[in-house]
């Protein structure tokens, strides 16, 4: 893409109220705008880059049998009431209709999806099943002022399953969270998960994936050894040592990007979706929900991965491969390289304005791809363009075209 | 795609309340699930067909320079009060935090468009510039039964553009009609074009993209020789003669797929949306708004392209290309069958449940994929597996491998 075409250009700052890195680094760049406090648009760079991590997301989730369906945000207050939510949640947009029907805004979809499934649940041979959604959801929150990492509209996935046994549910849990870590892993992320309630206060399994941020509201205690790791607003312990290999425990703040809960039998007896068990009786499958804040996920990224210059977006979702870009009158020979580029399947974000060069560099940086090539007089007069990676503090190297993709591609 | 797989099967009956033949078709062949009179759950299937339309309007609105962004459904009720909607739209649907902090949900997006563009557009320079969303909208609406052709929410395209000059305006606007006639012919449909106002009532040009069908809420007067169209809520007339070209008119029902309006300098000025002209001046950018309604569409081409068994889906935007049909014990040929086609690109959808002959070959008919593939003892015999297209009311060919896939791309 040319960044001439492209209608936002990248600002001199973030305006007033931008607390997080997250949010002054994705509006000074131009990736997202603020509507209102928790509330954002995307932009065309913050779009692509959502649609990176969904498409990450997706693959991991249909590998593990995981059904993509799209559920409404505009729910009737019966299902809510129904499960005593319509009361207790606080954060559970309500409005009503001109002719007086109430709806609640979904928050999370437990109260649509077990109705849902009902219809189609009806015997042993349907199950188990996995459904699941990537979609926005509302959060009338009190507070939302860490930029994209909590909104009051977002968007998440959420996926429900369905079990006959405890076993079952155990294994397609077992493969959710190797999903999840996968997922995390694949957005450049390292994901802590919480043990179960601390191990021992619950029979249910609940699962948070958290990565440690100063920008995170929840606070953890973790070994630095093995994988033990607890939310500390869960499960209060003055612990200073790891229970699984004794080695010292740490603290730190942290954001919960996943989670996994263990719904039990709860919301299909609410909703009497009962299916018929292979003796020709009545049971209520276990369900299990799994949720990923994709929006949420992309401000942590942002959080861990930048520095004093800009955003350094994982070559796994950045919105383009590379930044070319080009000064001192050399744009014939940048054109033909960006076509050269592009026909080597590699996305590149073509720097053709006509303003400084130090502007240039500078929005590069800001912007954060993963690769940088300059093609000026002084590269050409070296034997062709400098190519170096966001993260390198040095200037780069001089290749040739043929090397520049092979470089690319690697 | 094996059925078996799938969480959702065709059945026998759509319920109560379907009025319409979008309504029954798609629920009773598993594409959609009502939560609510105009709300519904996108199934797999439905989902697919969704994505399919998505990515031809997505195709054509790029092709003539659109930028893609994904506004909030969320406003605050400023927005709305600031252009007097607040009050005067009755489908607009309003709640409030539980600060007391008032909000919209969007039935269409100027409120929210002209004041993100204002930060991006400060000069000549600037402009022409195009954004679009593909996104759900809300509408208040008292009533909801014509299934997904008029929902409470529903997915939309809107794309706003932004011009210096009349002129450069109605470029683009015959640009974006042409894009639309485009993008309607590719989703299998034949969008009359309504004149504008009558063509001559009202400078301001608007366009509305009409398709005949008895579901429609509309009525149109029509010319049976040339395009002249008129929407008769708009303009009442008692012609009965074309004036271009002095045919005779026809009247029908239709519905409204898509519009273009002309909102011309009333939102930039009410938010004080100027730019510097060329000699340094403020001027207010001229604004037109264009919408497709995605589900609607859906819903129209069902309406349309249906016979007594079931769905015709269009090649462009079925869910999957090909229903593969086995029975009588053909499991392992009909597998190896299901890989090549798979392997030579081509989608599958193959029902491998243990049901009967006729319910496979009926769930086939009403699901509504362009092909059909039987693969049985009785076309084994005969030398390979029969096949025809969906709308053929007479039994196929029998053909080999090697002519089934030449045949299945052409």
């Amino acid at each position: 893409m040319k960044m001439s075409h492209l209608f936002v250009q990248p600002q001199k700052d973030a305006g007033s109220g931008a607390e997080t890195a997250n949010h002054q680094l994705l509006v000074q760049a131009g990736f997202i705008d603020q509507l209102m406090a928790g509330v954002y648009t995307y932009l065309p760079l913050g779009l692509r880059v959502l649609e990176n991590i969904r498409k990450i997301v997706r693959e991991e989730v249909d590998g593990i049998g995981g059904q993509e369906i799209h559920m409404p945000a505009l729910h009737p207050s019966e299902n809510w009431k129904a499960t005593g939510a319509w009361e207790n949640v606080d954060v559970l947009f309500k409005l009503e209709s001109r002719t007086g029907k109430e709806y609640a805004l979904g928050q999370s979809h437990e109260e649509i999806v077990v109705p849902l499934m009902k219809k189609f649940i009806k015997s042993y041979r349907d199950l188990p099943r996995a459904v699941y959604q990537i979609q926005w959801k509302f959060r009338d929150e009190l507070r939302a002022k860490s930029g994209i990492m909590r909104g009051r509209e977002f968007e998440m996935k959420d996926m429900y399953s369905f079990h006959e046994t405890q076993e079952d549910f155990d294994r397609f849990y077992a493969e959710a969270k190797q999903a999840y870590l996968r997922i995390f892993s694949r957005l450049g992320l390292i994901a802590k998960v919480t043990e179960a309630s601390g191990g021992s206060f619950s029979k249910k399994i609940s699962y948070e994936f958290m990565v440690l941020t100063d920008a995170g509201e929840d606070i953890i205690r973790y070994c630095e050894q093995c994988d033990f790791c607890i939310n500390l607003e869960i499960v209060e312990t003055n612990a200073g040592i790891c229970p699984k290999c004794g080695s010292a425990l740490r603290e730190g703040k942290a954001s919960e990007v996943g989670n996994i809960f263990d719904l039990g039998q709860r919301y299909t007896e609410i909703f009497d979706a009962a299916y018929a068990t292979k003796e020709g009786e009545r049971a209520y499958p276990i369900v299990g929900c799994y949720g990923i804040g994709i929006t949420r996920a992309m401000g942590v990224i942002v959080e861990k991965l930048h520095d004093e210059k800009g955003i350094l977006w994982p070559e796994t979702i950045a919105p383009f491969h590379v930044s070319l870009v080009t000064f001192d009158g050399v744009e014939d020979e940048a054109g033909k390289i960006y076509e050269e580029l592009q026909r080597a399947d590699i996305e590149v974000l073509w720097d053709d304005r006509e303003v400084s060069a130090g502007n240039k560099l500078a929005d590069a940086d800001l912007i954060g791809n993963p690769f940088r090539v300059i093609i000026s007089k002084k590269s050409l007069e070296k034997g062709g363009y400098e190519v170096k990676r966001r993260e390198e503090k040095e200037g780069g190297i001089i290749v040739g075209i043929e090397d520049l993709i092979k470089y690319l591609q690697r």
